[in-house]
Formats: C-alpha cells, structure tokens, sequence
C-alpha cells in the first residue's frame, strides 16, 4: 500500500465549523482547566462569573481547525498504524467565544523516515464573520510501516533544543484518570482513549490519553506563565508528541524564556519526555 | 409579596426537550461517573465501548423533565430566597440514549410552613417517539420568608426514617473540587456553584453543588447497589435536600432495603445528612 506522492499540494474544500460557549467550556475543562482548585481559571470554565468575561484558551484551535481530508489522497494505509506526530498553531487573533471558522487544507509534505511515512498537512481557518484568517494548524502524522518508498527523508535533527540551564519556570498539573473522557466530547471519540478492550487491541495496558490532551494542559501551563493568562498575548506553539501518556499522570511543563520566544518540554511523571521540541511564541 | 394560593392546579404548556448521546454523557460526568476508575461505568460515559451499549442514568430524568413554569404563578418572591427541598422522580421506562419530551407541569400545592412558603410541582415527560410516559417528577421548593401567610401547613413529620439497624448497604463517592463546573453543562447555570463572589453574597464561603448533583451521585450509589447497574431495574427516588454539600466533599450514600423498595440517607463528609429520607424503588 505505497504512499501517493503526487497528492502533495492537494487541497481540500473549505470546511465550516462552528462553536459556542458551551463547546469551549467543555475544551477548557477537558485540558483540565479549573481541575485542582476550581476557583482558578473562571474565565475559561464558565460565561457568568462577576466581573470575568468568558474567553477561550488558543488550544482550542486543534479542535475547531484541524482538517485532515487531504490525508486520506496521501495513499492507502491501515489507519491504526497512524501517529500524531508534531502540532503547531498559530494564532492570528484571539478566539471568540463563538464562532464559525471556515478551513482550507493543504497536504504539504509526504516524507520518507525509513521506519515509517511522514504526512504533513497546514489549515488555515478563516473567521467567517470577519473574513480574517483566524488560526493556522499545522500537523504531521506519521504511518508505522509505510516507509521505505525511496523518498525524500525531509527536514531531520532536533528542533528547538533546550538551553543547558535549569529551566526559567516548571509548571505541573495533574491530570485525572477519567480526563480522556472528558476531552473526548471535544471530538475524538477514538476508543483508544476510553475503551481497555480496544486498547488493549493497540497494545495499551490501559486507555491512554489523546495527544492533543497532553497539548491543551501544555498551552494552559505556557499561557499562566507566558501571557499572565491573556490569549491575547499567545500567538503560538508546537511540539512533538513523544510518548503516550497514561490519564492520571502528572504532567510538567519545563520552560525556558528567550525574549517573546520559549522553549518547552512536557515531562510525565516519571520524567520521560512526552512533548518535545516545543516551542511558544509570545507578546512579552 | 404574598403567595398566590389560586396558582394551585395551574398547569403548564406542553415543552419540548431533547437529547442526544452526548448529553447523557456529559450528564453521567457531571454526577461522576467513571470518577476514580475511568475504566467502570463505561457504559454511561462512552458510546463506542466494545460490547457495551451506551445507557443513561435514571437520575437524569430531573435535568429533562423538571418544568417549573407554574412556580412563577406561585406569587411574586426573591428568586435568591428559593432553595430546592425536596425531588421525587417515577421512571417508566428506561430512558433512552437520545430522544425528546414533551413535559407538562402542574403547580400541586403551596402550603405554609411559618418560616417560609412550600410550593409543590409535578409534571409529566412523555416520550414524544412513543407516545408514552417516560417519567414523573416531583419538586418543592421551599420559598425563605414567605411563610405566615395563614396556610395549610400541609404533610408533615418525617419520611422514610431509617431502621434502627446498621445500614445494608454504604457506598463512598468522592466528589471533585470542580464537580459543579461539569455538572452546570447539564443546564443549572446558577452561578451560586461556580462563582465566588456570587456565593459570598448568598452567605457562603465558597461555591456550593448542586443539590441535583448530590441526587445523581445518590442515584448511581442506588442503581449499582440495588439494580446491578441495570436502568431498567430503577424504577424511582426520592428524598429531602437537608443541607449544602461542598465540591471536593465524599458523599456516602446508607441504604436500607425491604423488599423491592430501599430506604436510604446520604451523608457529607463530616457524616452530616445532606440527602435526607430517600427512598427508592425498584426490580428486585
């Protein structure tokens, strides 16, 4: 089942996709927002808080932009041999509490890493009441087995490499033992994230938690210690997912700071890396 | 501001309401299911589990079918002196996944207990697909301040005591810090149980849950203790909203059985009765 490499460049339709302040409160308790103490985090976690308008965490863009049609034309593959490999965002304005964004995406990039098959897709979502390009998504899957091809190998070596110091600022959060089933009302109902049976099917000794989970707890941690917690001021980040994470591990955010740049590594609780590469660009 | 004693028999019009798989879901979260062990209760907080169909917990029969219209001719009062006494749900069927009911409420009673009014409401949800009743539920509120109006005190004296005898059955469920904030998507945005400041001004030290909450983490200490987990089998609850329950507190729900009925208490934290003369009926 080879890879289609005249599929890149390929475009997809523009898709619409709206939200309200349900759908966002719903994200933000699913990246565990509010989770220890719930008295923090009330702009986020609820619309009628005195004095505390609602707003929405940048995160939110993975779910309302993210458009993957064109993975489909990049060839034919066993989708349960599908990884998320790296997301990146980036934030053109802050995003309302309710909307409809209209998203184009582009199959960029199909490369060949020997073990596996390496698709990378961008979107751009356009604020349909406004007509502005809103957000930018860029992600790459990579397909376990589908390598091999004669391809270009692509851009290779470490990204955004951590300084040789301690970190400027560590931000842990603990996730919970059911946060995948709460994150999950976000859009991915994939049962890999909820169901033992499947994954035990993936070789999971239990559900594991979405990537894009571990995503949203890392830009809640970068927007507090970045942005003083105004979207506003974040204007993106990426990184690249780099083990499963288990629901009720603690995660730690490490973050060193070079002018409105960051540097950032996620950690579980055993300190393994599961976010690596990460880097965040901010209004300082 | 005098009760309106002729509001009594005044019956609402039919309202619609529906709801759909996700809805139960984010029911099922909000009063806890899958808390410590994401892993049980699958069947009420995911849809695409493997040999397990998605149900729905009989308790949310209350954010379905409660129709308070009639409580505005009850007379005019300060909506901020109502406080939730007691709630009595019949189930008549399971309730299924999605669908719509149509509710209507009459006003039952209103009776004068001294230090404040009792306003008593029923109403009817039935099942629009079928045509049949689905459910029955019975409300009071218990209006603060507006007793001595010269009323019938209407029933009194305790319900449903419990036996003087160590309970059957006790089950611990710990609630979470931020268990109002996913339980509120479920439709009760009072911000009594969110926001500090609004809570302050209501006399209390922090947010508070929702009465309803402790009710469906009751219910679901009921169905798995007396149904087996089998909706089917519970055919109804009831019982006495007798002080605040804090997010973060352990409910522990004492239950007494006879036959195909069950007395029970649920207590707070420091073994205070927060859910007082329960009741519930069902299949043995």
């Amino acid at each position: 089942m080879p890879m289609n490499l005249d599929a890149v460049g390929a475009t997809s339709e523009p898709a619409e996709h709206s939200w309200d302040s349900k759908d966002a409160i719903l994200y933000a308790l699913g990246v565990g927002a509010g989770g220890i103490d719930a008295l923090t985090e009330l702009e986020f976690t609820t619309e009628n808080t005195i004095d505390t308008p609602q707003r929405v965490l940048p995160t939110m863009a993975v779910v309302l932009g993210v458009h993957t049609p064109p993975l489909r034309e990049a060839g034919s593959f066993n989708p349960a041999m599908l990884v998320h490999g790296e997301q990146a965002i980036e934030l053109h304005g802050e995003i309302p509490v309710s909307g409809t964004v209209s998203t184009v995406g582009t199959l960029t990039g199909i490369f060949d890493k020997g073990k596996g098959a390496l698709v990378v897709m961008e979107s751009t979502s356009t604020d349909v009441a406004t007509g502005k390009p809103l957000f930018t998504s860029t992600m790459s899957a990579f397909i376990r087995g589908e390598g091999g091809f004669g391809g270009d190998r692509g851009p290779s070596g470490p990204r955004n490499v951590a300084p040789e110091r301690a970190p400027d600022h560590e931000v842990t959060y603990q996730t919970r033992q059911d946060q995948a089933l709460t994150y999950r009302l976000s859009g991915d109902r994939n049962p890999l994230h909820s169901d033992p049976a499947f994954a035990a099917m993936g070789g999971f000794d239990r559900p594991i938690l979405h990537g894009l989970c571990t995503y949203g707890f890392t830009g809640r941690a970068l927007l507090r210690t970045l942005c003083a917690s105004d979207p506003s001021r974040f204007r993106g980040m990426e990184g690249r997912f780099s083990s499963p994470v288990l629901p009720g591990e603690a995660l730690t955010v490490k973050i060193w700071v070079d002018g409105d740049q960051a540097v950032f590594q996620t950690v579980g609780g055993d300190g393994r890396v599961v976010l690596d590469g990460g880097r965040c660009a901010f209004t300082s």
